[in-house]
């Protein structure tokens, strides 16, 4: 049963904020102890404590937003991380369970333990110094200054598989592969497929997306530049120039988890490929 | 150890005869019992048995030719099939091993037990009424007229998945994903991710490659037309006009073994990558 | 002034029946001589004359169906072919002109000449010893059975410009560079571009879409198998088997003219990169 | 007559500076008048005159170099451009017309008069206040940080064509259709061809290369962020945050003329298509 929920919402749009607040009164009603990012305004703490993100150690953490709230909360939960209910308040919001006027509904389902967790996988990266936050979408390797061509090594565990000349190389997890990946020319990934994927982004060379088992340690080295960027999940960005230049990508330790009414991963697929945007 | 050794070999090529004559009396030399094709011509009986290749119950088989005479004896080898030493004889050899001047090296390697096995997942293809042979590369389901269009729905075990317009589905293997999918724009699976994948043929809808778990029964329900062609690695073609027309794709209970002298999938795929073919 | 009217429809569904009769009867009333495709059941007959379409050189002529049966049509009529106005009852009508419920009003404008010519370049295929019916989509180089590979070398006008190993190649006008050739991965050409595109379907070997000038004379020599089909929009198909085995195509004299009531290729275009058919 | 000569050469390579010294040398001898540019070492200087690139307005110019060079070159060059001969000194160089072992003899093809010039379309950038130096290869239009969504409209003249939302977008010759466009998805497009190309670099929404005419005034509005990043033929980079926040492309007055020993157009291509880089 969960007795503590966190709250983070896009402060940019008024509806956000105001469903948050909907939602600490109902939380608080109903004896649950809530706590609120601490970036949201004032009049949200009246019923809730306000913290950081990074410990944000509640039974469950509601996000209203879209996928760029989710993933920039994912990345900086405290670990194991609390399951996640996803509002959609936002054009891209394909991660997200419920719609703002089903958000009541479905906080009470949680309340009442009606709901399925999607358990995802995230990956790892890392320097021979630095380990970077945990991705859910995908991890990106890329040159600092757009459209740089990168001169990259890719080893398999030990093994050096192929070459590749590009802008950048994504390696992205079943979550995200249905995100930049897709755009970039990767496959879906079903969910159950126990494997992450190596997308090429603009490559020179002939180079096709490339599915790996989880249990893989990919590695790229970079021959050149000698400074590169590393992209988390669109939002953690790090320059690095280490001395070799390599990145290690791994399946995480860590997962995310989403509350979920149901499976609907095929549902939220058919929506993505679907989608207008604005257009 | 090998005491008996399948001979398969292209006809239409005299280096291939004189290369499969030479191994027939090498082996022969070693005591080993030889069979070959029936349809190979008769100065390969002298010191061997020739039989059909659905009776080859041998130690292992050597074929002599590309990546079409592989798949035509999987096809056919009895089950489970005898592993395979695959000698190039083509300009198309992303399977084989051995480069014809290795090939008496390869076979001796062989006779010593100097070898590893690589185990090839297969597909298993069915309607309601017919069991297709197992591919070793992809199942191939398409209409009869070239560049009519294929109106499907797609279902994950029981889960209706998406929809499809398209010339045709093509469910590949990690082996197959080098092959006709990758020109299909498909994902390349690496050996030991445990999964196929679904490619379409020129959908006329948004449609992405998906990957599955390889314990997915994939259906294919054709809605139009009324007749459709299956494919199996090229060779074996079907026309299937079952009521309701649909195709289950799962992995199948065989596999196909390559002798291998090392590990060397992505040598291969590199060079598939940088195939040039006659051009 | 158009005095005369030629109308063609499916007849697979009733409402285009039903809007085909009541064109007739309105076309009749305002002194308008009309024709109808011989195939249309003869209770459209009473006011209009029942002509074989490749009889059809009426002022205009009038389409109620999708793409299909504009390309059928387009295919049959007497050159040079009058204008089209596009009626659309089907799934995929990316190139119709009116939804049924604006016919009358679209056929008035007709009458009164308020409305553009939309003028579509399209394509002469040929053998040495065969002409086929010019294209406005596309021209079709495939081999007879389905996923055959086809071994190619492309001349341009007199210059051998690249080989190419492929299912077929595709030679698309700019109507066409919307339909089928999009499917195949080839770029939209804008209406105004006095342009072509070759779009090669599955290439084994690395190949990508090429644009060439109206003026262009491509020939696609098949180098393998013997026998080709060679499909023009969709409908027509012959399999051609001359020896060389080689398909000329150029920009014909015959063009195909679309009544508008306005510029509307983007938008068609739009409706088309977000078409969901039945998905 | 070439009378006057203009050398640039790469200075990170000694045989490029090698080379470059023969052929000051060799031009000297003949009694041609030799410019190099002024970063190159002053034992370059003896026989040549030092000026910035942007005076060079000799007879021709050699570069020494890559695709790399030649772009930079053209990018800086006085119009209108003096014609360019270019040795290859590099990986990367499907613009060169010559080996370093041929660059004496086409030197003096050059000034026998003995070549033919290839005369390449340029594109024109520019906002309302301020216009790009022209494009040989094309204009990208991207974020300032990487993989950052654009939110863009695109207008053609004055027709609002589509929407797109994508990491940038970039506009082809035809020249640059065989660069950094082909590694994006773009097609090729033949050098008669009177077009540029529209390439989407990895668009969330569904998006083609649009191919449109050479008279196009292609507009892309710039909704979201409000500051991007222009970049022309990779090397020249322009952060821009106009309001409102849009970019014209127009084909320029200005050409870029080649010389060359024959027509190699396709011949480049192949190279191209089959390029290993260093994999």
């Amino acid at each position: 049963m969960f007795q503590s929920a966190g709250i983070v919402a896009r402060f940019d749009k008024k509806e956000s904020l105001k469903l948050a607040k909907e939602l600490v009164d109902h939380l608080y009603k109903k004896g649950v102890e809530v706590f609120v990012e601490e970036t949201l305004p004032s009049e949200l703490h009246k019923h809730a404590k306000a913290i950081p993100l990074n410990q944000m150690k509640t039974d469950f953490v509601i996000t209203i937003g879209g996928d760029g709230t989710i993933l920039r909360t994912c990345l900086a939960l405290p670990k194991p991380e609390p399951p996640i209910l996803a509002i959609n308040m936002s054009v891209r919001g394909f991660l997200t369970e419920a719609e703002p006027k089903q958000a009541l509904e479905a906080v009470e389902k949680c309340l009442q333990g009606k709901y399925i967790i999607e358990k995802c996988m995230k990956l790892s990266a890392a320097t021979k110094e630095t380990k970077f936050p945990d991705a859910l979408n995908e991890v990106v390797t890329i040159a600092e200054e757009p459209t740089k061509l990168l001169y990259m090594r890719i080893m398999k565990d030990k093994e050096h598989i192929v070459n590749c000349q590009a802008d950048g190389l994504m390696v992205s997890t079943q979550t995200g592969s249905t995100g930049y990946s897709l755009s970039a020319g990767g496959p879906v990934l079903d969910p159950q497929v126990n494997s992450f994927v190596l997308t090429p982004l603009c490559p020179l060379t002939p180079f096709h997306p490339i599915v790996f088992p989880a249990k893989t340690k990919l590695t790229i080295e970079i021959e050149k530049p000698k400074r590169i960027l590393v992209i988390i999940d669109g939002h953690y960005r790090q320059l690095v120039s280490s001395e070799p230049l390599e990145i290690t990508v791994t399946k995480s330790r860590n997962a995310t988890s989403f509350i979920r009414m149901q499976e609907n991963f095929y549902h939220r697929l058919r929506s993505r490929l679907l989608f207008k945007g604005n257009g």
